[in-house]
């Protein structure tokens, strides 16, 4: 293939990536309230598997590995799944029902998306330290991970 | 250890078996609403991730042996959460907001947890379909997993 023909092979695929970026924050919902359901349940079914493993932390429920682990492999399945549904136009206000999101999410979407990203590094040392079957581990990265979340909330959901 | 000992060890577990047993449902939801949100979260992104599958089975989106993978691995996770989320006092009309779960999940409990053992079994079949790359097997382990969605909607939950 010389230079002209990978050129115009790279051109003809501009249309197809553009959309392919574009397509997976929209497409998958029919109705921009769908994606502020879809972030919501995710968020909400990760916080109540961080209850769980605060639960273990805290004393108020004995610790088993097991339990610990599945309750990471959840929070780490759920974590990738919120930000796919921030799509444009979704933010509080402009969607029926409850729905705290920030304008900022899409005014500093650099930002929001670190915060994401920093989430699921903090939630990957979770899941090391859930198999590591140390409680101590467990905890430092249970607090990391809390803080992760912290930050986000605090900077992009309404108060 | 004889066979006296040994029923003094079972002895001794049965309170704490009967713990185990019981707290799995209520003691992780502070509230009966809680649990309600856990379980409608839990089946929302499992709609919405077997609507990502039946996109590609109806050739709206592109067969993408990853994406069906992906998707099938989440499904797979959230089917087996919905069902600890389902304590005794939690139908509709117990809890506020919406709550479409007829009284039918706890008066022929049995049934229920058949069905929901029906939509596991099926969706083990749907993760199996997805990692073959077959689009055919993925068509009919999609349609027999909807068919277990469905069977439960009809029997219990509100019209």
């Amino acid at each position: 293939m010389n230079t002209q023909s990978l050129r115009i092979s790279i051109k003809a695929l501009i249309p197809a990536l553009a959309l392919s970026l574009a397509t997976p924050a929209m497409a998958q919902f029919a109705k921009p309230e769908d994606a502020v359901k879809y972030r919501q349940s995710a968020l909400t079914l990760m916080g109540a598997h961080m209850g769980r493993l605060a639960a273990v932390v805290k004393g108020e429920v004995p610790y088993n590995k097991e339990d610990v682990v599945r309750n990471a492999a959840i929070i780490s399945t759920l974590s990738s799944m919120p930000w796919q549904a921030f799509p444009a136009g979704t933010e509080s206000g402009k969607t029926p029902g409850k729905n705290d999101a920030l304008p900022v999410i899409w005014t500093e979407n650099a930002k929001f998306k670190s915060a994401a990203d920093k989430m699921q590094a903090a939630v990957a040392e979770l899941n090391t330290a859930a198999q590591s079957g140390n409680p101590e581990n467990l905890k430092k990265a249970l607090g990391a991970t809390s803080q992760t979340c912290k930050a986000c909330h605090d900077d992009f959901r309404k108060k």
